[in-house]
């Protein structure tokens, strides 16, 4: 028996998905017990499955949806069109059809994924997005199977394949940030405008798909603090790299005491640590669990044929529980009440990025205002001066969310000094 | 309801299972949807039974296999005591008894894998071992389920610790071969017959695991090549540091035009690959694959809790499956005839570390052995001499086993020259 599949779009991914399909044959047939077939595959519009076909594709192109949603020999729907809408839309009436369906969506999946897994229960149908976070890394599947006897304390992940290919260059070629994007541009890793990779944004969405399948949590996207990499300097990443460390973006989940704390910012990461040689476009997540201790799983965060194989795997999952007749159970069952940590209970060191007059006595004021708040400071370096002005890069012992803030404020508020950042420090 | 299971065995690893069960219980049961409960403990004797006691383990301790067999109620025994016998034959007779068996047992696997697999197949039960390959690394699950969608072409693996650990001692403090072992040996990463480790046995039986689960063939022990560590000198580590290289010991099997090789070896790696930062007692597996490209998975190889979370996850996953009542199928259903490759079709370079007499045209004579056999060279080093012999270093391009084969055979039988080390390099 052949098990047909629909695809929505047929962009670069949804083209992988083919591919495998038939390079793979015999071992996905093994795996999923039936042979998969693509019988229909939405697009757009008339011109675009015109231009398809001419470039020599040969799939049943349809140009509404409902010709997917009312072909009873149609189980599962893969949508890769990505943004919100009509994705969105189209899913929903997919599991109201009663079609399993398989997305790479994370955009959608961090913004409305409760809504959709709650009409994926109801209609007792299957929604898997293991290509969401981190393409082509199986690190989803991974935390629900393999990870379920294993109690989660720490994710630190590096999910945002531009920004870091972006700080590769910063610190390999010495490039700035401007010189970095344009060629993570010119090569297609960054969209023209390149926000939701360089603000965090992308990989803060990631951190709260995570935070579900590693901490049992539905953390918002809202809860997800997140910082960028814009305002990262060359100086930034020299320093680090004088003092041990290498300059990532990376987003955390960690359970405290009081409850689950998720962000996304740039982190000073010592250079034996693991993610520190997670360098250009590749992934990689780093898990700390009461079980294992440290694991990682590393790979490429995008393209196509890494994403189309994480879809597929999820395809040949979904097809093997029609064929056990156990289909419909949730992807990641584990849930527990979502509760956000107390600032007070979220510890870390931090780099400081100061200037300040270059005149006597200023690293005593600076030393009085961390030492007001009870922040005791691990290196200072005075970077040099141009007569007028010192530059003071200081990093902490570890201080709590509250001392941070207090810190930054009156840092902020005392005339001469200019803060100028304040990264994370992996190490305590 | 609960699912009730018994282990063999209560050493390290096997006291990691009650730890587990208890501090990850909610998580653990959402997963499984049944509790689970230890009702038998294998243990020697009575005397060993009366130690556990009074060391204030509270379990139902039972001295012979009959009792477990023999109870209706369990469902699933893991096997914890290692060896090939008694293990092999509790394992025989928990199948037969249509028990579920969890095993942690490489060596048995790896020699005895495709005759107990048959047992379980033939009695519909299940025999999983995830903690077989590399500990606390989810490698095999992974492969089977979310690998299922990809061909994977080439396999790495940094799999056996001890050697892992001393060749980290020798890379970055410069010890000896047997200072490192020593320190191995007191620190309890090796034993006092250091052999399986050191020797690349233990590395070669995870090999043959892993070619049935990356491969979907049942390679056997004596199909795979073993060089150990034990030739391993200084010298060898400070020269690949100089040409960007560190040395590890590294498991490969790869698929070839004609079939499959698999080895062990001493491996000059780039700096820059992801396993050349796998350092200490940490393990790391690199699939190379058509879809997803590179990926790697990255944990400890061994350790009791790192082991006791692989064990758990496959107990979790059956007691699963017994809800479903889908129980029954094997771990990995890949399967292929096992197909090996010719010699002429395994290509690589390599490094040679050579002595020569210490006079004019040497190196000429040395080019011309390589020469007849068509091998063209990549480096040549000549790294000081003390008069009478001169020690000169050779990266080869790739060349294949033939070639490798003739080109050593004529070093040894080239009078004057003697022939220190021939390790593998990757990079071409």
């Amino acid at each position: 028996m052949s098990i047909k599949i629909a695809l929505l779009g047929f962009g670069t991914v949804a083209s992988g998905v083919p591919f495998l399909l038939k390079e793979n044959n015999e071992k996905i047939v093994q795996a999923a017990h039936s042979e998969i077939e693509i019988t229909k595959v939405l697009v757009k519009d008339i011109a675009e499955k015109e231009r398809l076909v001419a470039a020599g594709n040969h799939f049943n192109f349809v140009t509404t949806i409902d010709e997917i949603l009312n072909d009873k020999e149609v189980s599962i729907v893969v949508e890769l069109m990505g943004r919100i809408e009509p994705a969105k839309n189209f899913i929903t009436r997919a599991l109201e059809a009663g079609k399993h369906v398989v997305t790479a969506n994370k955009d959608l999946l961090a913004v409305h994924g409760a809504e959709l897994l709650e009409i994926a229960n109801k209609n007792k149908v299957a929604l898997y997005y293991e290509a969401a976070v981190a393409g082509g890394i199986p690190i989803l599947r991974t935390l629900v199977n393999s990870l379920a006897s294993d109690k989660i304390t720490r994710i630190l992940g590096v999910v945002n394949g531009t920004s870091n290919f972006m700080l590769t260059k910063m610190l390999e070629e010495g490039w700035s940030y401007e010189a970095a994007l344009s060629e993570a541009q010119q090569l297609g890793f960054a969209e023209s405008d390149p926000t939701n990779d360089v603000d965090g944004i992308d990989a803060a969405y990631k951190m709260t798909i995570l935070s579900q399948f590693a901490f049992g949590m539905t953390v918002k996207f809202e809860d997800v603090a997140h910082q960028g990499i814009r305002k990262i300097t060359p100086e930034d990443v020299t320093v680090a790299q004088q003092l041990g460390y290498v300059v990532k973006l990376v987003g955390s989940i960690e359970e405290t005491k009081s409850g689950l704390a998720a962000e996304v910012t740039p982190t000073f990461l010592p250079k034996s640590h693991p993610l520190a040689s997670v360098n250009g476009v590749m992934n990689a997540v780093f898990v700390e669990s009461i079980g294992i201790g440290e694991s990682m799983y590393y790979g490429p965060g995008a393209g196509q044929k890494p994403t189309a194989t994480s879809v597929v795997a999820d395809i040949i999952r979904i097809v093997r529980r029609i064929n056990e007749r156990t289909v419909g159970k949730a992807f990641n069952e584990f849930q527990r009440e979502r509760v956000l940590a107390k600032p007070e209970d979220v510890k870390s060191s931090y780099y400081f990025s100061i200037l300040t007059p270059d005149s006597k006595g200023q690293v005593l004021r600076l030393a009085e205002i961390f030492n007001t708040e009870d922040v005791s400071l691990q290196q200072i370096l005075q970077q040099g001066t141009d007569g007028n002005t010192a530059h003071v890069v200081i990093i902490t012992h570890a201080v709590n969310k509250t001392q941070l803030e207090n810190v930054t404020r009156k840092l902020q508020a005392t005339s001469g000094f200019k803060l100028l950042n304040t990264f994370k420090v992996l190490g305590e």
